[in-house]
């Protein structure tokens, strides 16, 4: 076995000798610094690539604040404001923290800002209102009575949100409130290409140059409490300037306006169907981000270093799915491990040298105090990860934080150091091969590749009541035997043919969200795109409000295929006799009970004649299975993720696609339990998913099987009998 | 005490008697007919009011076979048809009862048909499809793959519906299936109005003609299996025909089209927000439907009889709720009574010269059955129904069914005797009074008067599981101390001054209904009106999804005022903080652990910051209190009937009424009792709703208190000291 490789340790430079022990007993082959320390020399001399976080946008506040005009900015829409019969004031600052930001009257007010009633939806006229600077506050002289107003307008960053954030939370006394300055305008930008080089000609035992990330910060906003108050891991409101808004409308050729970016306060989050100015701006920035990594990745190249590309903070336009990344320049991309989703959002990207994950737990005091228990959280964090890996492998993996934190818990550096060669043995026997998949499945929402693995995630990996249990499919997926792709309306709509080879839709969310695509549905091209697909053979699988937007008589715009409809009161006339249940269907025979955990589920889901309901609580269908043309639809209210309701997922996806004959393959009888395959390396692995032993009846690729112990958390391999 | 009069029974035959001994017994003064019995003699001398059920467009199949082209017709839509490549066929009758209706072929199809590709919402061009009569289906020759369509077409109705399910509820055999006449066509209308003479000629006994009720009746579709399909109280769509509908388009100078009436399949629900074309339609009807029921109300007063409406049945176009009704010449409504809104639903209607109750249980086998219980259904339902009495009182009440049946049961008949007491004297304590209202209340929906108490209603009173939580309310309120208006959007829209008076508007159900209003929420007219009442000082009480509807950066477009939101996924990025619960609020200070139940309740739901939240459950809010400039606002996530829900109700409007400092004044502190004073006639009462003993102390109006002791449903009537 490889003991060495593949792993990346942080250092310190009070944590010299341990990092020379952990380096050879871990086998790290790379050493990271940490924010804010210098780098010792006796790491210089191991041999070890070394990594070195840069900031492009931040720690350096002589620049920014004799630059004040190029300082980020971002766009706010304040609360809603009832006029009354007299004039009305809208204080623009009210829940926001002043130490984040200030308003930015430095530019045309008249252009970029936006006072809407958002009564009728309408902007003020400019004449019509007048900004108060003593009062940082917009007085609308003379309002509709009654009406609602909210004021959009930019405001400069004045203190970098993730150093905020970091202050905040480690309650560091005394700091500096580093400014973020904005590269993409002139004088900024031409400063951070010989900063850059600076850094680089100052910094030569450096080997990768760990840029945190670009430009444009994702949307965080903290309230006068210092209270996150807004935060979209996806949203690009922070990355924005009367500089960059006007290269736009050159490129678009129509009038940029506010609530482009303001989107009626949603700023077009996550759940919002995508308007085209927005698509417009994201496409924009994607480019013009592009255009500027690969400035900075030629200097890297130029010195002989890599350039790798944090997944995360000042990420916005970066996407690393889209085509604009390909020309970017980066050589390698490490992020954040927190399940399965993030695993793949990390290892799914295509075109760059390798991807590294960096696991939980960091070397943090909220873990590593005295009566923590950081072994339990590593095992979580690697078990849950491991699924994912197995089927997509991230090329390295890494720790962060303070090393000397984790030195005094000997029994995690046994378990870690377990990990790297667990991690290096799998790396091994996988590499360079696609595992088996038993059907190639797609999940279909407005967002497409551009969301892949991340399309339910608010805040990266963070819980949220009301997703849950649909981002429970998309972890599912991250760790099983499927081909996964993501599309999007728009891909159906520029061609159909995207349909092609694909087994299985997935569409999962909440009605008239971009998950479910809202409106798209009265598009006929996309409706009967779908619909031809499933009703000429495929299979599709609905979770929540499955293409739900009321619209010509139906709510569920899926209802056909899929077989069930949402009562919404307008269809309590008629009357509903199909409510007998079907337990002993194909897709719950591995469930105790044949029941299952839906978490939040829906209400008023009913079934239409010829639907098979597999499972209804109090006259609310929670699953159902209908035959639909040569095709079938599966409709599930909810699947948060949970082993059961993976090998549910993995059963409804066989069955949607005619398939159930193929169950008994590369299959564990115990769902707690998986095998993977790796047909081209004449391997495959038999993995626990718990930490309890399991035993199971492992099935082989050509329908042979045999009984197995595995101890918790164990994962065995062997050789393919060809 | 009045030991006579106000009580109507039915009779037989064969319980002559009988029928002499209760007219004595519960004071009776008047008897009705069963359906299909003579009358005897004995009882036509006994001095009481003969009532006589009288069927203006059945029970005269030989009128009927001799003018199939005037019989009655209804609008039917398919259900939804996928096309695949080649042609599609669509039967019209699959799902239908063919005893029920046939399809009418023989007016012009072209023009009284639609089919509809409901994936664009358009119709198809009559060139593009054909009617087959043989296989009774629409081929459409080329239509687009993988749309989805539905035909509208006509129907004649071959069988009463009401007759049928009368038929197939008794299991009656060889009865001929009564054929509906439409009594608006020429024939059929001078027809009838002569058989109208003939039967008041023949009928010289009878003094009120009880019209069972029309020309129309209400929606009632049966299918295959005999089973009822769909049922709509409220219904338009068998009121139609080519005759009809030519006289519409040249009222309303415009085209009719069947999807007016065909409404994507919704056929105009009682949920669904009402188009223009559908009040016009409405409107007309009423119009048409007041002439003629005036000309048959003038052939019965010139016989010197009276005219009696039946509420239910064959109503449609007659709704008592709406001016043109007053045109009718009715003298008197009678109408069945399941509970307190039902009750309200005739004591109400305005114009007549009396009202008339008919009680629960019917006398048939389905209760007076050995081993039956006559009197507790009986004791549940005239306590029920007792609360809306002493609001607002009808003037006579009354069984039906067959009294042999009845008599069978001697402690039903001693405890009917007791009603009929009890009702004469509350009616002598409260006649010609308004009872004292402790405030003015208002529901506000798409329907307003049109559908005053009866606005949760599908079929009449019946349970449905979407709606208990909202019907609720309107139950509370019908036997609540306030004056209670209905009002719509369009009473608003015309004059906002309709809000006068109103001390707390009530909007109650689900979002993009008509109980809530939908779109009607873009219109600033109607928004900045209603938030302007609860600035200026009103109240406002949401139950449900309040305004629902997605415009503009809300999803509740009443959450200003209400201080509450909906989280649709659109909001999940902000950080919530407000979730503290304030359980020692007013209006929970009679709640059993100052708990609720909220029936169905509501997801998602999130306080505003400044907003009180009384009750969440896992971050669910179900009740929150919020003041809005001078005025309040109350928050309900649902509010199933109870006596405990009721006292909530109460408190809520008077907290959001800024009426705290009256709660004690004509007030049981004990829920389950309430006191209702008539000041003008110096009386009040206090009544115990449940049945077991109550004690309570009991609050005049002058804030003056005693203790109580109640017997089961017992009601104490007092004088008021002046």
């Amino acid at each position: 076995m490889n003991t060495k490789g593949r792993v990346t340790i942080p250092t310190d430079m009070d944590a010299v000798p341990e990092t020379l022990d952990l380096l050879k007993r871990w086998g790290a082959d790379a050493i990271r610094d940490c924010d804010g320390t210098e780098f010792p020399q006796e790491l210089k001399d191991t041999g070890a690539k070394i990594y070195a976080t840069y900031y492009t946008t931040r720690k350096d506040n002589a620049w920014a604040k004799a630059n004040p005009d190029e300082t980020q900015q971002c766009y706010i829409m304040t609360p809603f404001y009832t006029a009354e019969d007299g004039a009305l004031t809208i204080p623009l600052m009210t829940g926001i923290s002043r130490e984040l930001m200030k308003v930015n009257d430095h530019d045309d007010i008249a252009r970029w800002w936006e006072v809407i009633d958002r009564t009728t939806g309408e902007p003020v006229p400019t004449a019509d209102w007048h900004y108060d600077a003593a009062s940082e506050s917009v007085a609308i002289d003379a309002p509709a009575a009654y009406h609602e107003y909210t004021v959009s307008f930019l405001a400069y960053l004045i203190w970098d949100p993730v150093h905020m954030y970091n202050s905040v939370i480690n309650d560091w006394k005394d700091v500096e409130h580093q400014i973020p300055f904005d590269v993409r305008q002139p004088k900024t930008h031409a400063y951070t290409m010989r900063r850059l080089r600076e850094y680089l000609e100052s910094h030569p035992y450096v080997n990768v140059v760990r840029f945190t990330t670009f430009f444009h910060l994702f949307t965080l906003v903290f309230d006068e409490l210092r209270r996150e108050k807004y935060v979209d891991w996806y949203g690009y409101s922070a990355s924005v300037s009367p500089y960059i808004l006007e290269q736009f409308e050159k490129e678009v050729g129509y009038k940029f306006r506010p609530e482009f970016i303001i989107d009626q306060g949603y700023y077009n989050n996550q759940y919002r169907v995508p308007s085209k100015e927005y698509k417009d701006f994201q496409a924009f920035q994607r480019r013009e981000v592009a255009g500027l990594m690969k400035e900075m990745t030629d200097i890297v190249h130029a010195y002989g270093k890599e350039a790798m590309m944090f997944l995360g903070d000042h990420w916005i336009g970066c996407e690393p799915f889209m085509p604009e990344f390909q020309k970017s320049g980066v050589d390698a991309i490490v992020g954040s491990v927190g399940n399965g989703s993030t695993l793949r959002l990390i290892s799914d990207i295509p075109g760059v040298k390798y991807t590294e994950g960096r696991f939980l737990p960091y070397f943090f005091p909220d873990t590593f105090h005295e009566g923590g228990d950081p072994v339990r959280e590593a095992k979580e964090n690697w078990v849950t990860a491991r699924r994912a890996i197995l089927r997509k492998p991230i090329d390295r993996i890494g720790y962060g934080g303070y090393l000397k934190l984790a030195c005094e818990f000997p029994e995690f550096l046994d378990y870690v150091e377990s990990v790297c060669n667990e991690f290096r043995e799998l790396y091994e026997n996988i590499k360079g091969t696609t595992p088996y998949c038993v059907k190639t499945v797609a999940v279909l929402n407005s967002w497409g590749q551009q969301r892949a693995w991340g399309c339910h995630m608010v805040h990266h990996a963070l819980y949220q009541k009301q997703n849950y249990s649909y981002a429970g499919v998309i972890e599912a997926l991250s760790g099983a035997p499927f081909d996964v792709k993501f599309i999007s309306f728009d891909d159906i709509k520029a061609d159909p043919k995207v349909l092609d080879g694909i087994d299985v839709l997935i569409n999962v969310g909440d009605g008239d969200t971009a998950h479910t695509g809202g409106k798209v549905w009265e598009d006929p091209d996309v409706s009967a795109t779908v619909k031809g697909f499933v009703h000429r053979g495929g299979g599709l699988i609905g979770v929540g409000e499955p293409g739900g937007h009321q619209y010509q008589g139906r709510y569920l715009q899926l209802a056909a295929p899929l077989g069930v409809e949402k009562e919404t009161g307008f269809t309590l006339n008629y009357d509903k006799y199909n409510w007998d249940e079907h337990r002993d269907h194909f897709i719950l025979a591995d469930c105790p009970d044949h029941d299952v955990d839906f978490g939040e589920g829906k209400k008023s889901i009913f079934a239409l004649e010829g639907t098979e309901i597999l499972i209804q609580r109090d006259k609310e269908v929670q699953m159902a299975a209908h035959e639909y043309g040569q095709g079938r639809g599966v409709y599930i209210s909810g699947l948060p993720y949970s082993f059961v309701n993976n090998r549910v997922l993995y059963r409804a996806i066989l069955w949607a696609a005619h398939d159930e004959a193929d169950l008994h393959k590369w299959f564990s009888t115990n769902y707690n339990v998986e095998v993977h395959a790796y047909v081209k390396n004449g391997k495959y692995c038999v993995v626990n998913n718990t930490y309890e032993p399991q035993d199971t009846t492992v099935y082989t690729g050509d329908g042979s099987s045999f009984d197995l112990h595995l101890d918790a958390n164990e994962i065995k391999w062997y050789s393919i009998e060809g």
